[in-house]
């Protein structure tokens, strides 16, 4: 399934995407008007039968589309998770000091919406990864298991802002609006091996990133392991899982996003993320 | 005013803490039953003509604590912002580029409750800050009209696991219930110059802290700024200010905290923060 959040008569809600358009599934089951809340209520087994064979109610076209958990709980970050986008970084990676960060969801704009160079700065940079949607919560997940938390992916766009994420990463990685995720959650049974999927990274067409997912350094159930000895997972949270080589900030000279670009984001099987980059206002 | 937030009758709601006992004030204004609510309503001023004169309807030992903002938005933390402490780090800091990094809320307990250093290290430290309450929000807030935008203040305890720290800052500063803010929220009128606020901090009664606030690098006007320079502050928005000098970490040998270990940060005006260290279960 693809599972859109967005706007319908003024009010957030979610859905089902499918060829012939949207199904909303928002307030079919009292109380689950949101992504994670279906979620958190393990709640889209049951709504996908409730609402097999509906016609739509909506077309893409007629709403506002939102990231696909547009309120999560918080949204971790990995850095340095590829080794050739580490080595363009200068920095040692070692499978032992995994680094995390987090991204405020504020930072995020759906698929469509425009992505926001800050007025401070103009070192503003792509990053184009694969997101996990955590589906049930927990703390000390064993990796064996970590599967099972996982609800589906989604496509993110991890702009950076490389002066400020000097400073400290966590600076660099909170600018607002700065950030894309989407444009929907396919769940996790459509894609079966994510170590499979291929992403590739695009600026105004010409490509700028691509690698296979299966060269991560940290998998996603490491990911989920470590993290969850940190802090206890919760239903919508989202897992950036890094990106790989190609940022502008290792080019010579440094290509920096501005006004007018368009940065796409786009992993088969999961989806394709497109932004455009607009100052900020 | 001192603002408490606490479970009264199974539901959190928050309330004035009068030397009688305190005053409820969660549900006097529909909608407004938390004191994120209040400050995003603007709805002090009016709360406290409503309750004035009002006798206690609860005592602090009849409820369960909670911190002062049990659910904000962010916490927004503050690195290496006293010199003694950026020196016995080893670390440089210039005032140009502040080291901001952001907490979790689960990473936070109130008053009286347990600290709890995780499973996976022995790395536990401590350090006493002031914490400020954000009540207006806002991006781009100049400087001189900062300080309009606090609400109040209260102790923070930004446990810290120094040698994930070492990983990334982030990680080592978002272990759960590894922090703590409280007892309660005193507003900005009763402070009318945090600089001269005088923080101390005591492990199992000895005093492994002390410092003026007027020793911040960056003052509290300036981390509002700053930080609005970034993202949006929000009503309820919590600001760690930083720590002195005297962390266990850059003593010799380390000072690390262990199991029934009592970690107090006092603010006079501000008040008394009290924790126990308890292993993770």
């Amino acid at each position: 399934m693809k599972i859109a959040s967005y706007v319908k008569d003024g009010k957030p809600t979610f859905g089902l995407l499918t060829e012939a358009g949207l199904v909303t599934l928002g307030g079919l089951v009292p109380g689950v008007d949101s992504l994670r809340a279906a979620l958190a209520a393990d709640a889209l087994p049951r709504l996908a039968a409730l609402s097999q064979g509906a016609a739509p109610d909506a077309q893409l076209a007629d709403v506002t589309l939102l990231p696909p958990v547009p309120d999560p709980r918080r949204i971790w970050g990995m850095g340095l998770n590829y080794a050739a986008h580490a080595a363009e970084t200068g920095r040692e990676v070692t499978r032992e000091a995994p680094v995390l960060f987090f991204r405020d969801a504020a930072t995020v704009v759906a698929h469509g919406r425009p992505v926001l160079r800050p007025k401070v700065s103009t070192h503003y940079d792509f990053e184009g990864e694969l997101a996990v949607i955590i589906g049930k919560g927990g703390r000390h997940i064993p990796v064996d298991r970590a599967m099972d938390h996982v609800a589906g992916y989604a496509c993110f766009m991890d702009g950076s802002v490389r002066d400020y994420q000097k400073r400290s990463l966590p600076t660099g990685k909170n600018f607002e609006s700065s950030g894309a995720f989407g444009p929907v959650m396919v769940t996790a049974d459509e894609v079966p091996d994510p170590a499979r999927l291929h992403l590739t990274t695009t600026l105004n067409g010409a490509v700028v990133q691509q690698a296979g997912l299966e060269q991560l350094i940290h998998t996603i159930p490491d990911l989920i392991a470590y993290f969850s000895t940190i802090l206890s997972f919760e239903p919508g949270d989202v897992i950036a899982t890094g990106t790989p080589a190609g940022v502008g900030a290792a080019r010579t000279p440094p290509l920096w996003l501005k006004a007018g670009d368009v940065v796409q984001v786009e992993i088969p099987g999961v989806g394709q993320l497109e932004n455009r980059v607009e100052d900020e206002g």
